[in-house]
């Protein structure tokens, strides 16, 4: 079955095609289609943003369609920056900045918990959908470490790891994330409806 | 067609069945059957909260199913009471209370903007949803005035009014509520479906 995944981040895409390399979905993008529009993210949380641009593809390409919107919420900051993650430091996106900003506001902190959470919405091709939730609890480290993965990975180590997500090789991450436990749930709630 | 409506509050089921009362469908309650749950409306939102208590009992009923999530937002209150309208004063829900507390909070306030708003949830029998919106604007009067309605209907007069919603009969009141509106577009977004 053709499933459309409402991404364009490219590391998004990538995590999402490793998890579902065994699933058996052909997996299209919004490239593979002309003339999808921008869905704005301006809802007040993860799950109906994820809503959002899973239902307004999947109307208009007419395909079941998945959509994910993830985040770090860290505790010392009531939860921020939460839906604003991409957005930390202001728009355009610049990771960088927002991990620049992001240890600025935890110096001297002592309370690091936090935790990367993920919610994958999929909708019908009529456009009514469902969603499941992934989390991945952890740490705001002291300093940036390591070089792969993209975003706060460099920030964040995951309980259980002396690693942070940007120093684990991608299939290590690619197996406790947010995004991999979202989607792990997901497959299990949608695998019938899905093959 | 038979749609299971997933209120207990009676106020709501009786302005619902108003207003479709030319729809042709057959309106069931939780009343109608034995061993729903009890959904808590423990999201941070509307629409997450309609989301839950439509999906939920739609997969236990296995019926199509519509739910409401509904309350006041007082602009000078930074949106409160919000998703806690009812359980504004604490628990038990105590309409009376709530307005005393919401009267004390907005002494003196110049500001009375407020709007009523109202999200309504459809869940397939699977599972899958969608919501839509109404609201309706309008100010919070100094005192409580008329007899009519429920919760907060004393102390709001709709914008382009003169009586409060609990001093205007139940027709008035139910042709430009929030309610209303949510339930007309509802109903102009649904209705193929559900014929």
């Amino acid at each position: 079955m053709k499933i459309l995944i409402a991404t364009r981040n490219q590391h998004k895409l990538t995590e999402i095609r490793e998890i579902f390399s065994d699933s058996g979905l052909e997996l299209l993008t919004v490239d593979d289609f002309s003339g999808l529009p921008e869905v704005e993210e301006d809802a007040d949380t993860f799950a109906l943003n994820a809503i959002k641009k899973a239902v307004t593809l999947a109307m208009v390409a007419k395909m079941w369609t998945l959509a994910d919107d993830s985040g770090l919420e860290v505790d010392a900051l009531g939860g921020e920056p939460g839906i604003y993650s991409a957005r930390y430091a202001g728009e355009p996106v610049d990771y960088e900045a927002n991990n620049r900003k992001l240890l600025k506001e935890m110096e001297g902190v002592a309370d690091r918990n936090a935790r990367f959470r993920c919610v994958i919405a999929l909708s019908t091709p009529e456009g009514f959908s469902q969603y499941v939730e992934g989390v991945c609890e952890g740490v705001i480290v002291n300093d940036e470490r390591g070089e792969d993965g993209f975003g706060y990975d460099p920030l964040f180590m995951p309980d259980g790891y002396e690693d942070t997500f940007a120093e684990m090789d991608s299939g290590l991450k690619n197996s406790i994330s947010h995004r991999a436990n979202a989607l792990r749930i997901a497959w299990e709630k949608w695998e019938k409806l899905l093959k």
